[in-house]
């Protein structure tokens, strides 16, 4: 039997971008802010300091050291029984990003193959069963189900069935009225 | 009227790595072969120096420096007028092309956003109508509708659609036969 395939994001659903963002501004604006400071923001102005966050983003080392999602390792291994998992990035806008994130893959998921991973501009013509995406431009044009995962920026959003967390993802995946 | 969409690859379909690897062959090892003594090898045995094509693909400044295939500026700027046109590249492997060969497409391909680049290990998950890359692997388990770039390794192929060249591919995409 064919395994049904899902595609898996990166930033905001394995790797934890919101606490590196949290981190990083305590390191270099000495304002040590919380998740929940930053609940219902969008990146672009998530921080006093406009621009902080993308800043980041382009700075060297910061997709490398991204801690990694709460519960996500072993949730992944356990989607990998049942499922064919890839691992989906929309990573264009940051070229300098793709290696480190390769690199971050093989560190923190070395279980999961390169031919499984792919970084693209824009999911649109991403075509498997499944997405499991903190983003809704993401989300909103599948053509499978999705699944949004808890971010900072989607809390008012509820038109897509949401994990707030992995063990929620793997609840989820386990129920066939969902998966059927 | 939502256009079709096609993936183009990059390696031996709108950069020329066959002539990359003559051209690199001949500075490292002093031996001048032709597109012609390449036609019906595979990569792994292309040359006498067995791994020299997989040991260039390594080294930093091969996909920055890859000859653009002839013809391919103007079609792909011509397939935009009516198709949606994703650049879709296998180039999980070699992790440190990632970065060359988006700034390659920005040098060469300038017309072409980075929404529209996509770079993956296995092109199973791709989902559009159209693909045109020169490797079996990636037309054979293809959904759409697939078109064979000639290159020295499919010469003895022929379950797809061939195009020899640019003004091919263009005259194929042009055929109601084909397209519809």
């Amino acid at each position: 039997m064919i395994k049904k395939s899902i595609a898996i994001d990166m930033d905001g659903v394995i790797a934890d971008v919101e606490q590196q963002f949290l981190n990083w501004y305590h390191r270099d604006y000495g304002v040590l802010f919380t998740k929940e400071y930053l609940t219902g923001k969008q990146e672009a102005n998530a921080f006093p300091e406009e621009g902080a966050a993308r800043k980041f983003a382009f700075t060297p080392g910061f997709f490398l050291t991204l801690p990694v999602m709460d519960g996500a390792v072993e949730a992944v291994k356990k989607l990998m029984e049942t499922y064919e998992v890839y691992i989906v990035s929309a990573a264009m806008e940051f070229p300098l990003s793709l290696p480190e994130k390769l690199e971050w893959l093989k560190l923190n998921f070395p279980f999961i193959h390169w031919r499984n991973v792919i970084f693209c501009g824009d999911k649109s013509i991403i075509n498997t069963d499944f997405m499991i995406d903190d983003h809704l431009k993401n989300l909103d044009n599948f053509k499978g189900k999705p699944i949004m995962f808890h971010a900072f920026h989607n809390v008012s959003y509820n038109h897509h069935v949401r994990a707030n967390n992995w063990d929620e993802v793997l609840a989820i995946l386990s129920d066939t009225n969902f998966t059927n």
